[in-house]
This record gives structure tokens, C-alpha cells and sequence, in this order.
């Protein structure tokens, strides 16, 4: 798929999965995808676990139960390696894992899934433990996502966008077009 | 492009860069994508300023002076809206701003100019607020990048990543492929 296809195509699913297993090496290429994302100061902080079935998947949607990871074939889990940053330097690990998950998002896409960016249930630290810990991660660890892969299970929504002249600027901030 | 080939081809290019214009189209064309991205709640935190020329960009090259800012015929600033977040509210800007500048490496990709994400030197408080003044843009809003554009004066170098096999689990953290 082109790639401004795949940009503007994608969308956060947030419905339900169709059961329909997706092949591991299609959850292989994904995960590449996600690998091939810059890192801040080329430290590869991200680590992925592929959750291939529900057998792998159910004990980590227990966790967080959304209906996406409830009714997903598959998944991929998002972590990083809180030790690669020396001590004093710029920690980059939220942006490490944001560039992977756009990279995994858009293989997802170009492959024919829908998938969902959704964090801020792992934010608290009781579910980033559990979570964590059902998926044999130790603490040296940070888990952000578990992201569900799959054929969704009708069409879901697309939230409205604001018009492009709203949020671009031409030299200065503020400026239209010239 | 295709999307595998963007993604596997970006780079972040640390070198300096031809004088060869870029067509405001391919800055609106970059721009767009970013727009694209998704963001944490729908909060479309983004805000880009397109800088399509020397005369643009020299004033924010002023403050943090790399390479590829003195010499690229073009660039984007990234910018976020610090007043979307309500108050008590999970924020995404970090998120937000990351998902933007990976669909805007990759468009640049597809379009066959290089660019780099660099955002530490924003970091500190002072870069932050005198590039961002130097675009007019008030206190409301948070400058996290200005992405150099255009076509790489040279090859550029990349830098090593770990195999694939270091960085993916299956089922479990740590175990390898079943």
C-alpha cells in the first residue's frame, strides 16, 4: 500500500475483532515495521511481545478488558527498557514508543488490519504492573500498550478532524498562505 | 512509495543539505500527513509552521544551529497546543507531537527528501522559548522540533540497529520464537 494511503487511511479502532486468526508472519512484519522507528540517541529502547492467539493475549486483557482486546485475534504488546538511559542523560523512551506504534499502526493498515493506539489505561501503575507481570516482564521494564490486531468486526467510527487551514502556518506562527 | 519501503528506507539525516528548493505542495503534502496522525483523545494538539525558504528558517537556525537547519531550503516547525488538555486530564502532547513527526519522516521519505528528528536541543527552556518567539508564537504553545527538509548533500550515515530476534518475544517477554 502507498504510503499517504496507509496515513490517511488508518484509524483507532475501538469497536470489536473479527475472530479470524492473522498469520504470525504478518505479526512478524509488523513488528519490524515498529524495530525500524528512529530512537532517540539510537538507544532501541522498544521491545515488542507478539501475542500470536487468545491463549497469549487472554491473561493481559484481564488486565485492561477493552472490547478491542476482549474480541482481538492477536496483539502486539509495546514495552521499553528503562535501563538504556544513562544516568543524567534525556530519557526518550515516550517517544521511542510513539514513533514504533505510528510505524506499527501503518503496517497494520497497509496489511489490511484495523488496530488501536490506546495507553493511558497503563498509566496508572497497578495495571502496568499486572499487565506487565502477566506478560513475564520484570520492572527493568516499562509496558505502554497492547495493541489489538485484527479484521474488525464492522465498519467503526472516525472522529472528525479539524480542516488543515485551522492547524497550519506559513513562516510565522498564525500566518495563512501567502 | 510503498509504506514498507518508507518506513524501512527513513533515516535520520544528520548531514547538510542541497540548496534545491522544495515545492510548497510537497511542504503541504508533508504537512498533511502529519495532521494524519492520530492524538490522545482526539485532542489534535498539533500545530505546524511550514518554513518554506531561507528567509523563514534563518531566524530559528539562529538559536539552535545544526547543520542541517543552516543548510536546508526548507523545514517544518512543530508545535503543540498546551490549552487542549483540561485540566486534570491525561496529556498526550509528547505523544501527539512524536505520532506527527514519524508520518512527517516517512511522507518526506515517499517524497524523496531526507530530514531528522531532533528534539533535545528544544529541551531547555531557553532554545524552546527563543525559537518559538522567533515564530511569533506565544506561550500557549510548545515548540518541539523544526525538521529540516530537502534533498541530503551526500549519502548520510546510518547507524546500526539490533537484530530483530534481540528486540521481539513471543507469547511471553523473553521467549523466543515457538
Amino acid at each position: 500500500m502507498n504510503v499517504f494511503e496507509a496515513i490517511s487511511t488508518r484509524y483507532s479502532h475501538k469497536g470489536s475483532f473479527l475472530p479470524d486468526p492473522v498469520p504470525l508472519k504478518d505479526l512478524e512484519c509488523i513488528a519490524r515495521a515498529g524495530f525500524d522507528a528512529p530512537s532517540g540517541a539510537n538507544r532501541q529502547s522498544v521491545k515488542l511481545v507478539i501475542l500470536p492467539d487468545r491463549a497469549a493475549l487472554d491473561p493481559v486483557a484481564e488486565v485492561v478488558s477493552t472490547e478491542g482486546l476482549r474480541t482481538a485475534p492477536a496483539a502486539i504488546a509495546l514495552l521499553t527498557d528503562k535501563t538504556v538511559t544513562p544516568e543524567g542523560a534525556v530519557n526518550f523512551e515516550k517517544e521511542d514508543y510513539s514513533a514504533a506504534m505510528q510505524n506499527i499502526l501503518l503496517a497494520a493498515t497497509a496489511l489490511g488490519y484495523s488496530s488501536l493506539w490506546l495507553d493511558h489505561p497503563y498509566w496508572g501503575d497497578e495495571n502496568e504492573k499486572n499487565a506487565r507481570v502477566a506478560l513475564n516482564a520484570s520492572d527493568d521494564y516499562k509496558l505502554w500498550a497492547v495493541i489489538p490486531i485484527g479484521k474488525p468486526d464492522g465498519e467503526g467510527s472516525r472522529r472528525e478532524k479539524q480542516p488543515f487551514e485551522n492547524r497550519v502556518f506559513y513562516t510565522k506562527f498564525g500566518q495563512g498562505k501567502p
